[in-house]
Parts: structure tokens; sequence; C-alpha cells
């Protein structure tokens, strides 16, 4: 991703692994040296390749543990 | 996006919605005709057009569900 600068401030959790060893993680990530925001999105092993994700602020993420929580994933 | 078929097959929330309308959505979408995946995502109000996301099998969001149950997103 040339010209963007990002730094992973903070793990929450990883959601799944790829047997190449990509990983779909929550991480709060600061893009551009903004302030840093939620996002979900494959890493590489050593989180220096990644796939395409979504940022979401933490009203998003929010809104989104309640709809998780009324859905039946079992 | 050419030459992506894509239909959404449910909306199982929204996230959030922008001053021009467009919303975050958490979907399950088919793409190119395969089984329908969650997909979280930006779309536009007629939902013609997309932002960047990410889709996760229903493993994925189970795991994402009790990561987001464990933070305090008070």
């Amino acid at each position: 991703m040339a010209g963007i600068k990002y730094e992973i401030k903070e793990n929450k959790g990883v959601l799944s692994e790829s047997p190449k060893g990509w990983k779909k993680e929550l991480n709060l990530v600061s893009w551009n040296d903004r302030t840093a925001k939620y996002d979900i999105r494959d890493w590489s092993q050593e989180h220096d390749k990644m796939g395409k994700g979504v940022t979401l602020t933490v009203e998003e993420l929010r809104e989104l543990k309640n709809i998780l929580n009324n859905m039946d994933l079992s």
C-alpha cells in the first residue's frame, strides 16, 4: 500500500487464520497518523501485507455488537 | 464494480448512516452466484454502489461476537 502509513495500536482479537498464516483480525489502527479506528481485515503473519477491510468507529462497533447479539449464530 | 455479480440475500442490520445516505451494513451477500457470506461494507441508498468491505463466514462472525462481548465499548 504505497503512501499509506499505518500503525497497529492494539490487537483486539483474531477471527480466523488461513493455511498460509494470514489472519483476519480486529485491531485498533492509526492510518496516516490520524486517531486510531477499529479495523477488520486480513493481515499477513508479519503484518507487512494487508487485504481489503473496513474501519469502524466505536459507535459502529457497539451497534455491530447489538446486531450480533440478536442473531442466531449457532 | 464491473464483472462482479452480487445479490443481497438478507439485511442483518445497519451500523451507521452517512449524511449522503450511504449506510454501513451487515448483510448476507451472494457474490457471483456463490453461497452467500456475511459482509460488512458501505452501500449507497439504492444498493447500486458499494465501498470496500470484508466478507465473513459464520464462524468468523461468531468469533467476532465473542471478541466484542469481551470488550468494553461503553
